[in-house]
């Protein structure tokens, strides 16, 4: 039996990145798995400096496009974690076999701590260091434990959430008897696609650096215009020496299906500007169906939070059923 | 409006000190508070190494003991911690606006940290340095302030955890909105109970350092018999040179309601057996009625679960209350 789960925090609609680099092969992995979980963590997005405001929107943001994208509620759950009672009570459970000296080792709690200080969101002094920075990744545990999911799709940083959570499965399996399943990460073989600003570093965000899922097609026609390109006036794929247009073809190639090589001769003695607008169009149509996708769904939002809730339901039963065989050994019932 | 909370750890039967120093109070709390909650804080117990398989009986024991000693479920709520599973979820909310230093500072923390290491309990190995340790206090500010609690009454060394609770409060208060009240901490003013075997040492536990609130009578009298008495044959409190009489004295006043003095003069030119053997009869006559109702409530499990099932839906019903209050303000709900 194949359960996969995945966590994705709020953190802002998807770009292009997101969707080549990781969601496109996670919707797959619902046609292969028995079990197919998508939470939209929001009980992680709390743990540094947000907006309460626009949360709620933020946390909608996400499942719409996941639901654009391609998760199908009729293979998959779609949840939203703070429906999900049993998580925090899992993850307190897990407080108790689980050694601080295994997560302030953690490379990203050091950074984490670290962004915390130096973000610029307003309160951003009530998060200095505080505790869910060192305790997310036991939460991030009972998250995958909680569905007895066996493997979790994650991009290479990630491993060592998966080890910490093999770690304290085995360590709960140990004391108490034998409840969960050892987890595989599922590392994500998705393109890596630069921002268009900076062709040096990954996409991360939208913005003219990115190109949201959501764009008007006006907007991702400004943003092409803008892309860096480089010096020099061929179209060519050199990571090295024009990272700009290499990165511009990547996008192209995955998108049109074409080979970098053809796409090369295609703009055989052609101008960067005709390139970009030509690329721009190749994004505006492969958008298309997801953007159609969901602007029908904004225009049924008790649609969607249907989906929601039958997933929250029918999520609380799963995670109920491995908690009562948690308490159970645990003398709690 | 006040709001009572105490949270009771289930480790073992109640003794004598427990009763005379504390219990007795609280229990008069709940006909002056316009809310009294008693809650076995059975996620806490997990903290530390203890028994799974004796763990339910212990988390009864101590039900059964609060019902016998006069917690009444038409004034308060009598409720397992683990049964509202808010407390978890508020815990971890209140972690993302605790910071560390708040925690790893409470002298409380290295000393807890220092037991489990020292501690005997098959698999203490798996709990050592466990982030529950750290974390707990946090829990316990989620358990009073879930109520809205505004009077907790502690002993001595915890006051400083009714600080952080505090501390966390205000910080939310002050971040997300105003929600929870200030508490105060009702410092118990109980007599206090030493070691029937080491005057020195407070009586922590039954077997022969202490009487627990059930012993049969011949134990209470054999324990008596045991307890440590002085040199010399005079019956005269003076704590410093005649430290286990006394305790003797003091448990004799309290229980019967007889002045020290007076009963120092009844006992003029009497020894130390015929003072121990009266004392037990006196501590038999006193617990008689809470015995009674004690295996009363044993001969009927059903009603007393059923005390639980009632107290422990309306506490989820407050705690939803306030959990809700908090999410709106989070952007949560």
């Amino acid at each position: 039996m194949t359960k996969v789960f995945s966590g994705i925090r709020p953190s802002g609609k998807l770009h292009l990145g997101n969707y080549l680099g990781a969601i496109k092969n996670w919707i797959e992995l619902q046609n292969k798995a028995d079990q197919a979980i998508f939470a939209v963590v929001d009980l992680h997005g709390i743990t540094t400096p947000y907006d309460p405001k626009n949360y709620k929107e933020q946390v909608m943001d996400v499942v719409l496009d996941y639901l654009a994208a391609g998760v199908d509620p009729k293979k998959s759950l779609l949840i939203r974690q703070s429906k999900v009672p049993q998580h925090t009570e899992l993850g307190w459970i897990f407080n108790t076999i689980t050694p601080v000296s295994w997560l302030d080792r953690l490379p990203n709690y050091r950074e984490k701590v670290s962004q915390v200080e130096q973000s610029g969101e307003e309160n951003s002094k009530s998060y200095q260091n505080n505790l869910s920075i060192l305790a997310y990744p036991v939460l991030m545990a009972a998250d995958i434990l909680l569905y007895k999911s066996n493997l979790v799709p994650v991009g290479d940083d990630q491993k060592q959430h998966i080890d910490l959570t093999n770690e304290i499965g085995a360590r709960f399996n140990h004391v108490f008897g034998e409840v969960f399943p050892n987890v595989k990460a599922h590392i994500v073989q998705g393109a890596r696609i630069m921002s268009l600003q900076d062709p040096s570093k990954k996409m991360s965000k939208t913005g003219d650096e990115g190109i949201a899922l959501s764009d008007e097609p006006d907007v991702i026609r400004a943003k092409f215009k803008k892309a860096t390109t480089d010096s020099g006036k061929e179209i060519k794929f050199d990571e090295k020496e024009k990272s700009g247009i290499s990165n511009l073809l990547t996008i192209y190639s995955l998108l049109s299906g074409k080979d970098i090589k053809k796409i090369e001769a295609d703009y055989g003695g052609k101008g960067y500007v005709e390139f970009k607008n030509d690329l721009a169009e190749v994004v505006v149509e492969f958008l298309k169906p997801f953007q159609d996708k969901r602007r029908e769904l904004e225009k049924d939002p008790k649609h969607v939070i249907q989906i929601l809730e039958r997933s929250e339901e029918e999520a609380r039963k799963l995670a109920q059923k491995t908690l009562d065989e948690v308490k159970q050994l645990m003398g709690l019932l």
